[in-house]
């Protein structure tokens, strides 16, 4: 690598943003498939890989869905919805299996972003996870853990922020 | 990019693998420093960024750490071990902070992979988080989410497995 030059993983963790804006355009099921792969290939306590996953494109599944929260406009903009849930018969621990999926979804929206995606991760419909199921056809024992909203960008909330690490290291003197 | 070109992102989401075996090549501050800032630019719900970083490079309290899981050895065999932790005033969500933790750590692993550094996300040791606690003097309150051990590759373990895509979307015709 030459000097100074930033690696492209640093680069898409660094540059990714929250994207609430799509266009219409399709996502291919070649770059669908990709992004969940990535998902799939996170790991995992045990590797008990505990997520499962709703890819939701129908347009009348997708309105019924966005109901759940009060950011259906962003699930109503998008071309795909991927709900995300666990499957209690995979899980094992609450916070490591929780932990997991963080990790699914980071490299859904690291793919995303790095094949020329939006997306952004919806917690908020959490609160709603029973409508959420009743919508899909899920199982009441299944938690749900995160929508993700994903399309080509319109546009891009570009500035973001973040604790300077100093802060994040109240207990080193590195 | 090329076409069948993958895009280093993939790659490293794809071939990044439990690293447990390292030199004892130091890791240079600049380096460590890029795996700290992939941590911090993670997204976390409302920005809450409850992840916080312990780094130990000290032989003896690596040494008093590594007493706590029974992967000691890893931690031993490696010249960076960074103990990540809630600061409980920043949560606001047992399971959305545990996912923001999880991807977090993904970024560091991933990070890790980009410079050339083998890394794994050790979660056993949770069981002895008070231990770990009285180890690098932290407060009963802060709750240990896992630790990461960080080194240049002496070896890597090169095989890993995941279920299939088609298992993991139960619902789905996709």
């Amino acid at each position: 690598m030459e000097e100074n030059a930033v690696h492209p993983v640093l680069e898409a963790i660094r540059n990714r943003r929250s994207v609430r804006h799509f266009t219409s355009d399709p996502v291919p099921a070649a770059d669908l498939e990709a992004i969940l792969d990535a998902g799939r290939w996170a790991p995992s306590g045990m590797n008990n890989q505990p997520w499962r996953f709703w890819v939701v494109t129908d347009a009348a599944v997708k309105n019924d869905l966005a109901q759940w929260t009060q950011y259906g406009s962003v699930i109503r903009s998008a071309p795909v919805a991927i709900a995300v849930f666990l499957d209690p018969e995979a899980c094992y621990h609450p916070i490591k299996d929780a932990q997991a999926v963080g990790a699914c979804l980071q490299n859904m929206l690291l793919a995303a972003y790095a094949l020329g995606y939006g997306a952004v991760w919806l917690g908020e419909i959490l609160k709603n996870e029973d409508g959420v199921r009743k919508t899909l056809g899920i199982q009441p024992s299944w938690p749900l853990q995160a929508v993700v909203a994903l399309g080509r960008p319109a546009k891009r909330d570009q500035t973001s922020s973040r604790r300077p690490l100093a802060a994040l290291m109240p207990g080193s003197g590195f």
